[in-house]
């Protein structure tokens, strides 16, 4: 079949919205409607050439909504019609890592995803002259039509809206994950939140659901302050209003530390801070943001000694067909908020604006809808 | 009343045996006759002068075993006759630390322990002249009678032999806490122990106690490998012998990593191996050694983001009055060793001997029995 899609055809260039050919699904794979998709700061990391494992040409994106038009054979848990949100993270159940209830890290499809390539070894995309493209995070959600591994398909209820939960397929996730699933916040606690872009925001909203106490966000930019305060941040900190060291600072604040601490910026200085200023004996600091390549955290080792952790987390936690149907819940609750977050709705053909509003910082989210 | 001592009068010189005087315990305190005390690299760390919180002149030592012989005002936990462990981390049962189920740092005398002082601010001993000399880690046990803090003296059962159990007040639950407490080893996980000193050793018996599968142990030195086995080391390596990098080495060789990695020597680069050597998803590894002044851990953060946790263990993570008396049980269950860990049996006047020995190699754990 054909569809329309937005190609990333060499690292650094805007994306070329054209058709291309989409081949059906094969086994165990299946066709997807894209109705919806957000612009992620990932699919900008590679589109920029920055990513050092960026592949091209590709169709990027990786934060989508839509419908089940076909299914190959083998397929047992969709069938067309159904809603779902694509995982870049995939839940097999079936592997090491899914059968370890200390992960979501599901290793079933990731060398041939990193590659660009269907588990088979092949792209179900090409030009309209034959050239292959790749996929991209297994889901290539910048296409109105994509084919994915069953594997990699949440299913989600009928009635939620695809430009509200597409953001559910990375951003909001990946924070309200980092609070439920990786740190297991109890009610109460004292956090601090670092940077204030659309992670920090679904950290602290994750933080207000579970019942934290002081929710301190940390942010250059006072401009972010009145956004977090809406999602749940109850202090605000500029580190550059800030007389001395920020740490300090921090701990005091907090009354002896943080309980939890979240970086959500990928900054290797910001993230020694959000360690640092965790609480000793018992404070957990989680990396969420993503390094620069080859960059390098560090701290004396006498901060881990006297109690406290250093974690990541990668798509909050969260084994995606089991978690991400249940955000969708909360969502439709009432217990999380995405529409505030969802500031432009773009075509397709304007997809290479959204990158321009990422940029000047005047989007928490663009989504494209189909 | 008059004592024996071993007293620290400056940093870098032998300890000087000689008579002090001790004032008997005030409210809240305790005087112990010690019976035995093992000689421990920090109390070498403190007399070298290599620690830069050593304040002199001292009376060093924090692992021993002995009988209360008087107790002060208030003091209701232990009477004449009862045999102790003094414990250089107290447990106050009261401070925000001791309830808090995440911690063991009891924080009720931290500050005027680490002056060297009883909880009010001033030391029982002095010299024969009259001149005030300090109390160490809150415990003192180089000397023949000391006076603790009734919160830091846990009681144990009197069968157990002195010269043994004094190990428990710091290196045995040092190490088997970290496996037992602060990691929590599963029964089959797979475990790396980097260094077989004492530490170590201690770590390797705690893990085979819990059911671990594999257990690694690192050294340089292939003299260690023996006595490491005869403790439950399943597999032994020396980095100087590997191929190529050491950890891609440990991965392989734990199937894919370690579930849980300790570092019992305090040497940073090690740490950062022992980090990377856990296995991604869910690998934590626990620092325990004590690194140089100064001295940083690095790693890429993507270490943590891919699954890996990096914590710290201070005393096993155990609360001494709770936790000591328990492994003393499994000492006399047979359910850990130590008798071939004390390979030095010393008199008081030979404590320098000690010493030589700890950097001759030689040694295992030197004591000293009054």
């Amino acid at each position: 079949m054909k569809t329309r899609a937005a190609v990333a055809l060499k690292a650094g260039a805007p994306l070329e919205v054209m058709t291309v050919n989409l081949e059906g699904p094969r086994d165990g794979e299946v066709l997807v409607e894209i109705m919806a998709t957000g612009l992620c700061h990932t699919d900008e990391f590679t589109r920029s050439g920055d990513d050092p494992e960026g592949n091209f040409p590709a169709i990027l994106g990786h934060e989508g909504a839509g419908i089940v038009r076909e299914v190959g054979r083998g397929v047992t848990s969709v069938k067309p019609g159904d809603h779902v949100i694509p995982l870049y993270t995939p839940e097999c159940r079936e592997c090491e890592y899914c059968l370890n209830p200390k992960t979501n890290l599901c290793q079933s499809v990731r060398t041939t995803q990193g590659q660009g390539l269907m588990p088979d070894g092949t792209s179900r995309f090409t030009t309209e002259d034959g050239d292959p493209i790749l996929h991209y995070m297994g889901c290539s959600t910048f296409s109105n039509f994509t084919v994915m591994p069953e594997i990699a398909l949440a299913k989600v209820r009928e009635d939620a809206p695809f430009d509200k939960i597409c953001y559910i397929g990375c951003g909001v996730t990946t924070g309200i994950g980092a609070v439920v699933n990786t740190a297991k916040v109890e009610p109460g606690s004292n956090c601090v939140v670092f940077g204030l872009g659309g992670i920090g925001l679904n950290v602290i909203q994750g933080l207000r659901m579970v019942g934290a106490n002081k929710i301190v966000g940390v942010d250059l930019n006072n401009d972010k302050k009145a956004m977090a305060e809406r999602f749940g941040m109850t202090h605000f900190v500029n580190p550059s209003e800030v007389e001395g060291d920020l740490v300090p600072y921090l701990v005091d604040l907090t009354g002896g530390g943080a309980d939890y601490s979240f970086e959500c910026i990928g900054n290797t200085n910001v993230m020694r801070q959000a360690l640092e200023c965790a609480h000793k004996g018992w404070g957990e600091s989680i990396i969420i943001g993503v390094a620069g390549a080859g960059q390098e955290i560090s701290t004396r080792p006498f901060q881990l000694v006297t109690g406290r952790s250093w974690r990541g987390s990668a798509f909050g936690g969260a084994r995606g067909r089991t978690d991400v149907p249940k955000i969708v819940d909360w969502y439709m609750d009432g217990k999380i908020e995405i529409d505030p977050m969802i500031t432009h709705h773009l075509k397709l053909e304007e997809i290479n604006k959204g990158f321009e509003l990422m940029h000047a910082g005047e989007s928490i989210r663009s989504v494209v809808v189909y």
